[in-house]
């Protein structure tokens, strides 16, 4: 059976986790739910199952130190490292580029937290199925609330394994959020991808032929070095950035969907982190994280998310709160406001 | 004309106003509300008036750095330094054995804020003209919401100035506190007096006898050293201790009050630290204070009170909050949990 290639990018920024997501030590790179990295679980989510290649990182100049660190000897790992942040398009096109026409990838972002790995894996072999027939397929993420942060996929004709896409939905306003939860026929986007690789290198010559042409110029003049593969910086700075949905999933006339119902979260927000950390909350669904010689008292307290890498955090009577501190930066914020931590003018600041 | 004599009681632990307040840097000895010190606000709220004497300010040991540093050269200020903290029945009775009799004695805490000093004072001639009747005098404080957190005085016949007192009352639940603010016969007991030095004593040896003896035996027996004036710590510490309230002033024929509506906190919480700064907020209801490299950034707060020593205070979407950094201790708390700060495993730290 021909294996799957995971492809894990590593391009966000993650500003709305800030103080503790850094541009210096962005999202993927923190230990936010378990003892590993988002990334870290990325890589191994895909680990030790026969039916995964090795995967292939694609991620900035900035973060291969973090990344090669965080990989350690993962068997047959490569490092495509992009000469500059261009959006999903070019950095899912360079991993293509590297790849047997016929190899399926699987594009998955690397800050992401998806609580059951398993049925992860058996959406990725029925969207693999559905790519090796030439479908671009995206994961159709089970909605359970009305979330106006998302882009919405609405299912069309069913296919073998999931659906056509009848529609790509932006993010929506409350009153629709809410419709697309009720008429059970909406999943969200959540970024996750499978494509045979030559396929969607001839969907991206056909919708953006001068990003293809570029990046096939990157890879051809590209170095390899050790795992390690550094596309030819003059082509690929000429990009035109854009996400693979504008590129190409919204073009095609063959996208589809698979449906996955596997505990995913962006982890967008510390309200979002406080959701998928749930399960370690106390009985008034507080929950606290402590690192250095942080520590925590709570009295009074409902659903207040703690975390601190050394001051004590001491709180009384608060409700829906998360508090986080790190180094000499303290955020307190409401759930509903966690959205918009990244606006802040600390967010700004390396 | 004599001269009324104020004696500035530092005895207040401030628990409820930790982090800032800690046991070697208690509450009385913080500039919370203005540059001044609320010990230097109750010291500089009598003086450069002709009718009122140097201050004596009774303390304990560990203070006295603090208090020398604080008065500078307030000309003729004494200091009684308390062998051991014994409440303030004892701690008034100090400074009256060092006055004459007939001296009239202005007993203010170190801790309270006043924002209007002229009703204060007018306040206190009212009450030293009835001390000098041989009455002993609590300022009655205009009450304006049914607080729970305070004894009540209810005001009996008329007198010149003032009232009798009809009644003490303990601390009530809030529907008794609201038909006592809708009666307008109550005010709160503020802890401030005014007694003729001799009369007080003579009460506190009907009521008090072994207090009254051990008193004049520590002052009999102590010692001037320049400003300061060091009881004998034998027979101090041998006292039980003991309120002014419940050793003379509930016990008392005598017992009056004077209206006092001039603007008092006793800043016992940072709820209500945040509403004597009330006049410093923007639109919203929002105060920050910092100092050193402290800042704070809010967006889409309401009624967040925000001080910092050091790190960066950022907050979203927070009503009626209040956030507090000194040193490695960050307290949250919304404005009614601010009651409970007191108990917190921090506020037990020194």
């Amino acid at each position: 059976m021909t294996q799957i290639h995971p492809v894990i990018l590593c391009g966000g920024s993650g500003t709305r986790l800030w103080p503790l997501s850094r541009t210096a030590l962005p999202k993927p790179f923190l230990p936010l739910v378990s003892e590993q990295t988002l990334f870290q679980q990325a890589v191994a989510r895909v680990a030790g199952d026969d039916r995964f290649a090795p995967p292939i990182v694609v991620a900035g100049a900035a973060h291969v130190g973090l990344i090669e660190a965080q990989l350690g000897d993962t068997p047959g790992a490569r490092l495509v490292i992009e000469p500059a942040a261009k959006n999903t398009a070019p950095a899912i096109a360079l991993a293509a580029a590297l790849l047997p026409e016929d190899a399926v990838m699987l594009v998955c972002p690397s800050d992401h937290h998806i609580a059951d790995p398993a049925a992860f894996r058996a959406a990725a072999l029925a969207a693999a199925a559905l790519a090796r027939e030439d479908y671009l397929v995206s994961f159709g993420i089970a909605a359970n609330r009305p979330e106006t942060g998302y882009g919405y996929l609405m299912r069309g004709e069913p296919l073998p394994g999931g659906f056509a896409i009848q529609q790509f939905v932006e993010k929506p306003d409350l009153a629709r959020a809410e419709a697309y939860l009720a008429s059970g026929e909406y999943s969200w986007n959540g970024g996750i991808f499978a494509f045979r690789a030559g396929h969607l290198l001839a969907e991206l010559a056909a919708h953006r032929p001068e990003m293809a042409r570029a990046v096939r110029e990157a890879v051809a003049a590209g170095q390899a070095e050790g795992r390690q593969f550094h596309p030819a910086p003059a082509p690929f700075a000429a990009i035109t950035g854009d996400s693979i949905d504008y590129a190409v999933m919204e073009k095609t006339a063959r996208a589809a969907m698979v449906p996955a119902d596997m505990g995913w979260s962006d982890i967008g927000t510390w309200a979002s982190l406080a959701e998928a950390l749930a399960d370690t909350a106390d009985a008034a669904g507080n929950i606290c994280r402590t690192s250095g010689a942080g520590a925590v008292d709570l009295d009074g307290c409902e659903g207040v998310f703690a975390l601190t890498d050394g001051p004590r955090i001491s709180a009384v009577g608060l409700k829906d709160v998360c508090i986080i501190i790190s180094g000499s930066e303290v955020l307190v914020t409401s759930r509903e406001g966690a959205q918009r931590v990244g606006k802040l003018p600390g967010a700004s600041t390396p």
